[in-house]
């Protein structure tokens, strides 16, 4: 498979609704960065969390296994902070291997959810 | 007309939700790779579809003609296996002539349908 | 000002939900096709609308002014033919000057309205 | 950390929902500039907002502290003048150092909100 992608990506938004309508983990309200590594290699991924008026968070790392993706929730991040729910937040990730980040956010709420999804801003 | 587009596209978020509130096909939750071919020749793309804690499946294998554009939903895909509700993956596009991917789901799991949609990432 | 943008844009998604809850035109379900023209020089824009099963529409001819925005609805194109709801196509824009393109849909068929946006795909 | 980004960025779409249903400003309809400065030196921005028939407005300025995120809501935007709401309008964003800028909607003006989101076209 062709190793597509890129090894540095941004994604400028972010913000964990704090609440939700829905019942189970499926419908709660979270964003994830959805990780594409279709390389024959595992993808070791550096996270650097930003905000408005702190310093910023991280390293967190993970590793995305070769020829998998992994749909990162940043609710689930803990390591070396967990990352707050109802505050604006950035990121920025750094990979030894070429991948695609997709940034994704389901907000339950209100009665209904809502979805927002792009493609993340990649470089080299 | 411009044969505008890449040979290769890439998905990182994948998910068809496993239920629907609406009635009939256009409401039923799904998710879609809608692929625009402004070339004069056929495409014919492969499609491999990635997982997080198992080998990729595909190639599934679609045909858009010259200057037509395929909707295709994940929902659809049966061969040679089908993509299943409920799961995280992504997937990756190879095509013989440049084509534009757009990702789209329609989420009508609760009581109004929620929507999400990307151009997908572009390489040669 | 900067005249950002390139001369040829792509938008694989098309759909134009047919029906509404909302009252009026801001909520009635329309998709857009959103151009900016940064340039000093008008904008003279040709639009071919591509279908699955039939051969392509067009060219619908649009003019956006210097430093104007033209937030166009597929809904109210006419000429050279309407571009029928609830039936899938896709969208290719060429214009004389460099435009920027972004496409979104906001779709009222059940109670609450779903939105989606992408900046489309571009190349010059 | 990697100084992701680029000088120039455009939005195409714009529009503040002129109305509301939910509580408070996290609810609030509203439109977003979500921008990610990843230097190690402040971003000076500026933003001119396009209309389709007036000239455009501004230039806005922010600044955006180096290793932080701001989200800026068009709707907080007074000097040289308020942004109107249920107008048509996009924006064009000029910086000093290499950012990264990211759209996004919440419209809640019917019972349940809806969001959009997309990385904003870029350029140097």
């Amino acid at each position: 498979m062709h190793p597509i992608g890129k090894t540095h990506w941004a994604i400028p938004e972010g913000y964990i609704p704090p609440g939700s309508t829905g019942e189970g983990r499926a419908l709660a309200s979270h964003e994830a960065a959805c990780i594409l590594n279709a390389n024959e290699r595992d993808a070791h991924v550096e996270i650097m969390v930003l905000f408005s008026n702190r310093d910023p968070a991280g390293p967190y790392r993970v590793t995305v296994p070769a020829m998998r993706t992994l749909h990162l929730r940043f609710n689930d991040l803990s390591d070396p902070e967990p990352v707050p729910a109802g505050t604006d937040y950035a990121s920025v990730f750094e990979s030894d291997v070429p991948i695609v980040v997709q940034h994704t956010r389901l907000d339950s709420r209100q009665d209904a959810l809502a979805l927002l999804s792009t493609i993340a801003y990649g470089a080299d």
